[in-house]
Formats: C-alpha cells, sequence, structure tokens
C-alpha cells in the first residue's frame, strides 16, 4: 500500500488576542491504514466559523476547548476514497466534523452522508442546508419565537448565518427585516439580492443611531451575530416584550477582561426582554424540520446564498482570520 | 357632611438624576361626595417600590410614567370608612393601588379584600403577601426555572423581594443561596435569620471575586435586583445554561445615558444563558398558586421578612429615597 498522508494544522499555542501565525502550524501526518468499520475521506471543502476562535482559549465553554499540540477541527465535506465499512463506498459524498485537513479517517459513524444536488454546489451542506442554515432557523424560530408581524433586526447580515436569518425571517411571517453589515457593498447586496427592507453599514459609526433610523418603530426580534455596539444598539431599539437570539459575538471573541460593556441593560427589565443565547450542540433535534423548509426554498428560489471560497488547504489559516475579520460574503469556504 | 381632605403627593417635575424634594410636593386636597358604587378607606400603609423611579421618567415602560402635575400612586392598605357599594362594608380592610395618600375613594372595583390574619400586620399584604412575595415567587419559578439542586444568587437580598427571593429559593430545592447586600448588619441577617448559606456586602467592592468566593462552582439562577457590577459578576459565574430573572436594576434608575457598561455578555453566548426581564403585570395569574405557597409557609414559620416602617404620612417621600439607597432591611413601608 502506498504511504497516505493528510496535511493539518495544531495549535500550538493559546492565541492572546488575535490569532496568529505563532498559534497554529502546518504539519504533515502519515495515516495508518484503515481499520474495520473505518472509512477515508477525500475532503473537497472545509468550514472555518466563528466558535473556532472560543476553542482556541482554555475557558469553559459549550464546546471543549482544542487541546496543545492536536490537530484542529471543524465542519468538512468530500468523497469517499476508501471504505472498510459496509456504511459507506467509494466515491459516497459525506459531511463530517474532521475538518482543517484535506485527508480525514475514522470510523463510519463520525460521517453522515451529503448528496449533491441539481444546481447545488456540495458545499450547500456546510452552508444554507447545514450549519449556517440550521443556526438561523433554530435562532429566528425556537429561541426568539418570531410571529408573523415582527421587525427583526439581524447584524452582521451578508455572512453565512445572517444572509439566512434575513432570508428566513421574510419567508416565516417578519414585516420587516433589518440588517447590518461591513461595507457599501454588502450593504447592497443585503437590501438588493437578499431583499433586505433596510439595512446600513456599522463601519459608518452610531450604531444605535443607524438601528434607529432603520427601525423607527422599533425591534421585535434581535439575531446577535456580533455583540457589543450592536447588541447595545438592539437593547435600546428594543419594542416591550422583544426577544434576541445571541448566536455569536465576534466582537468580544478576542477580547481578554470581559469584552465590551454594555449599556442600555435596564432595559431588559423595563421592557420586559429575553435574551437568550443557544449554540447548535443542544438543538439537533430540529434538523429534520428545517431540512425540509431549507431544501424547499432552495429548490424554488425563496432563498439565495453566496459563498466567499479560499482555494488550497494551505490557506485555511488565512480563510479563518479572514472570515474573522468579515472577509466573507457569505458563508466562508476552503475548497481543496 | 363634613369635608373630607387627602394628603397627596403630586409630581411636578421630572427628576435628573436622584428624585429631590424639588420634584415632588406634598398637596391636600378635598374629596368629592362618594358617587353610587364608590368606598372610601382610610389607608394604614403605603408602600415605596424601586419601579416607582421609572415611573417618573417620562420613556415607555411596562407601565405609563405618572403624569405631571397629578398625583402619585401606590400599593397601599387600609379599612373602608364610607362606602356606597354592596361590595364593602364599613371597617372592611383592603388593598389597592391609590397609595401615597392617606385618604383614598373610588368604584369598589379597585380594591380588594386584605383580611388582617393572625400574628401578622395588615401591611403583610404588602410585602411577602403581596408585590414582593410574588415577585420573588415569579421570578424564581416562572422566568428562571428554578431547578432541584440549582445554586441561587440574589442581589440587594435583604430588602423586601431579596429575603423572599432566598427563602423561597431555599423552600423549592435549591441547594445552595447566596446574596448580597450593603452592610455588614444585612449580610449578617442573610446568613442568620434567613439562613443564606453565604452572603457578602458589595459595598467592600469586587462583586465578582466575592460572588466567586461565595459560589466557587458557578451559579445556576440570578435573581436580579440591582444590575450593573453585580448583573456583570453573575454573567461571569453562570455555569451552562444558567438563568437569571432580571427583576430591577436599581443601580441604573437614576441613570440618564443607558446605564452601566455591562461586560461578559459573550459568555450569554458561550454558556448558553437566558436573561429574561419581568414585571408582575404580565404575572397576575399566578396569584392564587403563590398565596397558597406564601399563606402555608407565613403559618408555620417556613419564611420570615422584616419591614422598615417609616411612620407619617409626609414622610412618605423620604421613606422612597431612602429605599432606593437602601435604607431598609427588609420591606420598605409608610405607616400613617
Amino acid at each position: 500500500m502506498p504511504t497516505v498522508t493528510s496535511i493539518q494544522f495544531d495549535l500550538v499555542a493559546r492565541p492572546h488576542g488575535e490569532p496568529t501565525t505563532d498559534d497554529v502550524v502546518r504539519v504533515e501526518r502519515t495515516l495508518p491504514e484503515l481499520a474495520d468499520g473505518e472509512v477515508r475521506v477525500e475532503n473537497e471543502f472545509l468550514s472555518v466559523d466563528p466558535y473556532m476562535r472560543g476553542r482556541m482559549n482554555d475557558v469553559r465553554s459549550y464546546i471543549p476547548p482544542f487541546a496543545l499540540g492536536e490537530a484542529l477541527t471543524g465542519a468538512a465535506v468530500g468523497h469517499v476514497v476508501e471504505s472498510r465499512s459496509p456504511d459507506f463506498a467509494v466515491g459516497d459524498t459525506v459531511q463530517h466534523q474532521l475538518g482543517w485537513r484535506d485527508v480525514a479517517q475514522g470510523p463510519s459513524a463520525a460521517f453522515r452522508a451529503a448528496p449533491r444536488l441539481p444546481g447545488l454546489p456540495l458545499s450547500v451542506h456546510l452552508g444554507a442546508l447545514g450549519i449556517s442554515g440550521i443556526t438561523a432557523w433554530v435562532g429566528l424560530t425556537v429561541i426568539a419565537k418570531l410571529r408573523k408581524g415582527d421587525t427583526v433586526f439581524v447584524s452582521g447580515a451578508a455572512g453565512g448565518v445572517g444572509s439566512m436569518v434575513g432570508q428566513i425571517a421574510r419567508l416565516k411571517g417578519a414585516s420587516r427585516v433589518v440588517g447590518s453589515a461591513g461595507s457599501a457593498e454588502k450593504v447592497e447586496l443585503l437590501t438588493g439580492k437578499y431583499r433586505f427592507d433596510a439595512a446600513f453599514n456599522y463601519k459608518d459609526g452610531d450604531v444605535r443611531g443607524q438601528l434607529h433610523a432603520a427601525a423607527s418603530d422599533g425591534i421585535d426580534v434581535y439575531f446577535d451575530n456580533v455583540g457589543g455596539e450592536h447588541l447595545e444598539a438592539a437593547l435600546d431599539a428594543f419594542n416591550d416584550g422583544g426577544r434576541a437570539a445571541l448566536c455569536g459575538a465576534i466582537a468580544d471573541y478576542n477580547a481578554t477582561d470581559g469584552g465590551s460593556g454594555i449599556r442600555f441593560t435596564s432595559n431588559i427589565v423595563t421592557r420586559g426582554l429575553t435574551l437568550q443565547g443557544f449554540t447548535m450542540t443542544n438543538y439537533g433535534q430540529y434538523a429534520p424540520q428545517f431540512a425540509a423548509d431549507m431544501q424547499r426554498w432552495l429548490a424554488d428560489g425563496s432563498i439565495v446564498f453566496d459563498e466567499t471560497v479560499v482555494t488550497g488547504i494551505d490557506n485555511t489559516f488565512d480563510a479563518f482570520t479572514g472570515m474573522m475579520r468579515g472577509d466573507n460574503v457569505g458563508k466562508m469556504i476552503v475548497a481543496i
């Protein structure tokens, strides 16, 4: 048998603030032969996501931290190149959590079928039909309990999750959808292709003022990808009984001292607000409902999506830090 | 018929920051004769509560602001001195919302029977058996969804609501109850008479550090009467899945710029926390369940309470500002 190697990325230091190339090193590992029940997969696309920054810290969180000296992992899709399991045949396309590498292998239970769908890239299983889409769907419906007629605000609205939030909110009956993004081009994308009612560029400053202008009757639901100044603006803009689904706090992920100080928290009391943080680890039971909705929406064109594709396994770390800076439009993907 | 007058307090200016005697003036009003269906009540005890500070501002909140040039109102108990309604006879004791005055009158529907209970002052209907008690009960059970074995933290724990929270939490199965208060004497009261497991004086500073020391395994439920630094400390101390019932933000009620900046909000995401603000306007349906619990607990001595009684209707405003400063132990009451 020829030797098979896998390019991987080991976490060698815990980032203090923004991760640097000193924290992560590229390694090439020789893979053992497959054991009974195992499969080997050539990855085609990798996902880089904000939550990975949290796992680089050694603090308790909803998923355990990455271990120092071990390879990073994440969502990926690829095709089976060798199988010693009856569950998968060579050529089957699969999704799994052994990303940040070009070749992955393990017991068949670690892999799940991910069919190639007509007119869609395989990477859709990492974005609209994957973690981005279900995160948006669960946040809006289960966590924020979206009601018909609600005004919905989503921050980081041009990202993988945010672009899904705005479109799903409209399809689920929101009367007004407002988004923020980090460039004029993204703002145009929101009100154009993604059909938001209003959008603004948070890099222009005065997030509170811009949100008030875009939602002058207040907001009922806030889907938070950003934290910081955005969360503060939402607290100030909420109508009575408002609900926030807190999905990300990218503004604070690199913070080392508790992050931004959020004002207007006393509105939580006076307006009877509910803020709920959530992560998909606890909501897998909604996958079938979500998939039924999203497959229909993708098929009939109700939902559109973008990907920012970085090519080459060696650029995975750059893709990650670029995503953290907001370089992406839609889901950030690494194509191998 | 002799003329009947009522001493009342009109809001004449909206306080900017801490309310002063320039904002509220004492007036004596001549009352009209009773119309059919009305009753007249001599108040015996008045309640002064933190939420009243919010009503002095002209901003939307869960209850409308007090109107300028009109008399303040609030919870009160007293006895009927004249009745033109079949619902109440002279001598009946009642509770109602026409406080901040010595004589109140209106349609019988504005009054509710409040029996004198053996061994308890009539003012118990303003405290343990009234708004303080039900606020604690609803916050713990309905909002924070207290579970057996939870560690519970309550701020402002020696006040009217806080002292109920700690005792109800224990009776409902909390394994550890921690409180903060604003003096060494109050801290002693918490761990003594109210049987908290641990308590600290927040005026000693470092609320985060003191909370970590008092609840080294983290907290599961936080009942917030204070906001500000206390809310920040709770966010830092929460275990995964922690729940906060936000009842008050007394630290921020006099704020004019959005209040304190709260750090550690990104923990809401990473630990899957839920923060819910609530006010009793929306939870009246729990009154029968609450009353059944509390009457039993008061009768068998499971729950004890304190009152700080200020005597004299003319001291009502001072009682209010004193309560806002934390001068009270247990419920702040004005005896007329």
